[in-house]
């Protein structure tokens, strides 16, 4: 808890209205998408650079935990106040600063709403293609923070690929700029890119400048039912074999088919049991001859049924099946551990079977779905933990899962991050060697680990 | 000077024909571009990662400088035994240890010749796009170390964009791995692109896994010349405002030019005062629609000529102009100062004009191309150093261009690097708590100022 006289200095610093200590108002920053659940001491709103570096020294001062926070969708925990301590809310720091037509770029806060960032862009002709499924209500500089993805990322890349200049508050206090706004630069560490995925750990950002590009003319949706998940694998192959990249190229695998045959109107053939969304975006014309490279590029491989959208209206449409998805789920098992693998992309059949033989021997449904482009599968493992012993069983099946993404040379984690669901398990992941390079990295930066501490490397590590 | 018992060690870890002490081998080792010259006390060169890692324990036990070199092309002294010590020739590492072709990914060591490795990929259909000038003797490591660009970059990107993964020996021995084969990957921060461009300080790279993309189908390049610099530079704002970002813009200002007509039989028309070399890639039906819409967007801008090429033999031809450009200015006078600031592209004609003042100031003659598309201007400044005062003048003409730089929110290097040219001026580019957060870094990473100290930052700042 802190003082009446550490609260009064949060107040000097930031104002009366911007420091929550009710109760009531500190619980709404107490959770994020994990549904675990941290009450912070005390919850401030800062409205400059200045007032966090100010709030970042008094911490230091006062050994008091610091974690920044943008809108809590975050499904690993970097954002919870594991020891209490001071939420640091940006939704103050909310401003497009600018954005320079000419030159592809734009400087923003972080309390920007990713979603409305991408409107403000497209209204200029202009394209910020990250999108994260959280995308109408996380911000930028949670996007930063985690560096999240999106089924775009595919032929677009992730949100580092975007971020070509910062400015951030240091752990200790100092504000620094990192980057610019030319589209080359090599003065220096490229700081920018290890402050993206640091998950608030190296500092608290509080102005992006983001590289964008000329919104693509139109684009084309298809979907694509399979007989089997080698099918849809073998689809992605073919597709890139032949020279294109698409823009997302999101599956679904036949427990996912299942779940939305069972808890949808949406027409899903009873012989489909592997879902291929293919979209592809550029010049108008250049699309249609796109579709029929990919047409009969995957005709051989056991398609059920090929849909294929000809107006924004269809393709919203054929997306629905994708969008039921999460709900559909819901309607099978309570609670759902959302992991989110990332394996080169030939062996996500593997994988598949791997999960489908762990699911099996659990007794647990696993469903699977993602981004087939790159690898990325969200695996929804379906718990239900008022049956006895399901939880534990359900943290033996994680970690199962994991070990097999490892053997294919995965990685445990394509877009959510460590956070603290994952701490537990990244020696499984990186060598001793690696996690002390990042960990020299953070405790010179943050010698009193002011910043989100406990959060990426396990606690052990971190302390 | 090391002591015999020293160099006993050394070559009972690399063998005895891998450690050359006699000067006249050393000489070899001693410059680079920079055409500065400092000879290292031994070179080494080692044949596995965990020979390095010895190395870098003895040299930590020892107090000597350690300096990995490749080709040794770069144009700031990044490989520069500056205060002597071991030279880590990294040549033997030279194996393309895999092609993934299903997964567009490599692996490589760091001593494969850049141009190599693309020949390689080219073969079974893929494409590694970066293409630094040096490319035919440069290697991956140096890429990587310098985060190399070239003319491709406007369009793909630099090294780092392709870099998703690194097996690195830490400047104190330790041998780590970073990022992965995935596309896609936030388990822990993001140390590969933190190595990218940190020009060999904080480890040796020993193995690269870089990303790869489809090669794509054709090419289409063209060569317009225009009355004049703004001429040249609303071609690419319009050409990027139609949609289409090419593979490469790059630009030759009237200086230019003027010296290819003096020095070369080449076309060059009396009424040129800039020329664009502009290549479009991809499908072949598609580009020439791209040319066409180019050519439309683009013809109100004062053309005096334009050139399309449509074999690979006419590109090459119309390519020859951009290339007959370094040995042309090579007879106006004897030493050029290659500079290689970034601008946002739509300060490039800003930036000629104020360097053409400081030219016209100083009386010394300075002339620019590069890379109009993302503003990354070579400025090369021509000496004669056996002018009395000119070494002097054109130090303070360097100077001068940097400042300009900075004023239109440009960068010092946008592909050189800092290495010890760009030192001294650093603190011009990045404000003092930015230095200090990178200066942490190093500090912590390689507590004992081993590996390439004195380079990038001040030398007050590195002891």
């Amino acid at each position: 808890m802190l003082t009446r006289e550490q609260l009064n200095i949060l107040c000097d610093i930031a104002g009366l209205d911007h420091v929550l200590t009710q109760k009531s108002d500190r619980i709404c920053y107490s959770y994020d998408a994990t549904q675990q659940q941290f009450l912070p001491d005390v919850v401030v709103h800062p409205g400059t650079a200045t007032e966090i570096s100010r709030i970042l020294q008094f911490a230091n001062q006062n050994h008091i935990p610091v974690l920044p926070r943008g809108a809590g969708t975050g499904f690993t925990g970097g954002s919870l106040p594991i020891l209490g301590g001071i939420v640091l809310g940006l939704s103050r720091l909310d401003r497009i600063l600018e954005i320079d037509e000419e030159n592809l770029v734009a400087i923003i806060e972080p309390g920007v709403v990713t979603a409305d960032f991408q409107k403000a862009v497209e209204k200029v002709g202009l394209f910020y293609p990250p999108d994260p499924a959280s995308l109408k209500v996380s911000t930028m500089g949670g996007n930063v923070a985690e560096c999240a993805g999106g089924p775009r990322c595919v032929k677009y890349g992730v949100t580092k690929d975007y971020i070509v200049g910062l400015e951030l508050v240091t752990p200790t206090g100092d504000i620094i700029r990192t980057g610019g706004e030319t589209m080359k630069g090599v003065v220096g560490y490229d700081l920018t890119k290890l402050i993206c995925g640091s998950e608030g750990t190296l500092g608290v950002v509080t102005k992006i400048i983001a590289k964008l590009l000329p919104k693509p003319e139109a684009k084309k949706t298809m979907l694509v039912l399979f007989d089997s998940i080698d099918g849809a694998a073998n689809a992605v192959s073919a597709i890139i074999r032949n020279k294109i990249i698409p823009t997302t190229l999101e599956f679904m695998d036949a427990r996912t088919l299942e779940c939305l045959r069972r808890s949808t109107e949406l027409d899903v053939p009873n012989s489909a049991n592997a879902a291929l969304i293919i979209e592809v975006d550029g010049d108008i014309e250049f699309l249609d001859k796109q579709a029929e490279i990919i047409s009969e590029s995957i005709k051989a491989l056991g398609i059920v049924d090929i849909r294929i959208a000809s107006t924004d209206v269809e393709s919203e449409k054929l997306w629905e099946m994708r969008r039921a998805v999460t709900g559909a789920l819901r309607q099978v098992r309570p609670q759902i551990y959302n992991e989110d693998i990332c394996v080169p992309r030939s062996k996500v059949p593997d994988m598949i079977r791997k999960i489908d033989s762990i699911a099996q021997r659990y007794g647990i449904p696993i469903v699977n779905f993602g981004h087939a482009g790159d690898g990325n599968i969200h695996v929804c493992i379906m718990v239900d933990i008022s049956i006895p012993g399901e939880k534990e069983s359900a943290e033996e099946v994680v970690k199962e899962v994991f070990s097999e993404t490892l053997k294919l040379n995965g990685t445990m984690s394509g877009e959510h991050g460590v956070g603290i669901t994952k701490a537990p398990f990244i020696s499984m992941e990186l060598e001793g060697n690696t996690v002390d390079y990042m960990k020299t990295i953070k405790k010179a930066l943050d010698p009193n680990n002011i910043l989100n501490p406990g959060k990426m490397f396990p606690s052990d590590v971190n302390s």
